[in-house]
């Protein structure tokens, strides 16, 4: 069941999640971490934004493609967590209402040179609403344990 | 008081903050968005895990950094929110007990082509803790508005 460095291979592709963005959750996150106005002051963000409306903090758009993954892929991984992330992008404001899911592609897995037991996978993850509207997308540079 | 793009220039540099990690609050922002167990559980990550210890989601570290950003530089600028991140890198995990800092270099600054309200500014922007291990660092690429 365990999904190791061997079992990703270039092309591969994932896609799932219906992550539900409420105001709430949106300004509870903002509250906390990013307290900018558009994110935490509604009517403001719908008068005076050149978003037209409040939205959501862009670590809080990652933070729920990150949720998505684990509940869909690595909860069932053996990863040791990532080494960063290339070209993280948010094309389009993640609005209160939206559902978002996420889509997958391997390109490229390589064995770690320092430790032979890991590899590293990269991936093009890209976080979209219903309407196929790209939010977030990134290049994640992952650790994945390998089999014996 | 503002901070426009007018005020920003390539080698300016920034340095503030002094975020408290807690192991309470590495456990809440995982377990609501990176619910992976060497974010969850400290037992476990203690014995089991290749860091030695519960460790901050990355997402978190980027979280925590954001709300000094936005405390010491962002509530006082006339900032429209980021484009992106490049080369974002988490080169050791964040400790419970650790107290983070952030150090903002500006790298470039840059007029919009298609709006001239606004720029775009690159920074070098690094997380450490109190004895100046780097426990994130990135490059985000910023819209502010310009004076008129």
């Amino acid at each position: 069941m365990t999904v190791y460095f061997e079992d990703l291979s270039p092309g591969d592709e994932l896609e799932f999640g219906a992550y539900e963005v409420t105001e709430d959750e949106i300004l509870a996150f903002a509250e906390q971490y990013d307290p900018q106005w558009f994110h935490t002051d509604p009517e403001r963000a719908e008068n005076e934004s050149i978003y037209g409306s409040l939205i959501a903090s862009g670590w809080h758009t990652g933070a729920m493609t990150m949720r998505m993954l684990v509940d869909e892929h690595f909860s069932d991984a053996a990863s040791f967590g990532a080494l960063g992330v290339d070209e993280l992008r948010w094309p389009n404001p993640t609005l209160p209402g939206e559902t978002l899911s996420v889509r997958v592609e391997v390109l490229e897995t390589r064995p770690s040179e320092s430790s032979p037991d890991r590899g590293v996978v990269r991936t093009e993850t890209t976080t979209s609403n219903q309407d196929g509207e790209t939010k977030l997308s990134m290049k994640p540079i992952v650790l994945y344990a390998r089999r014996e």
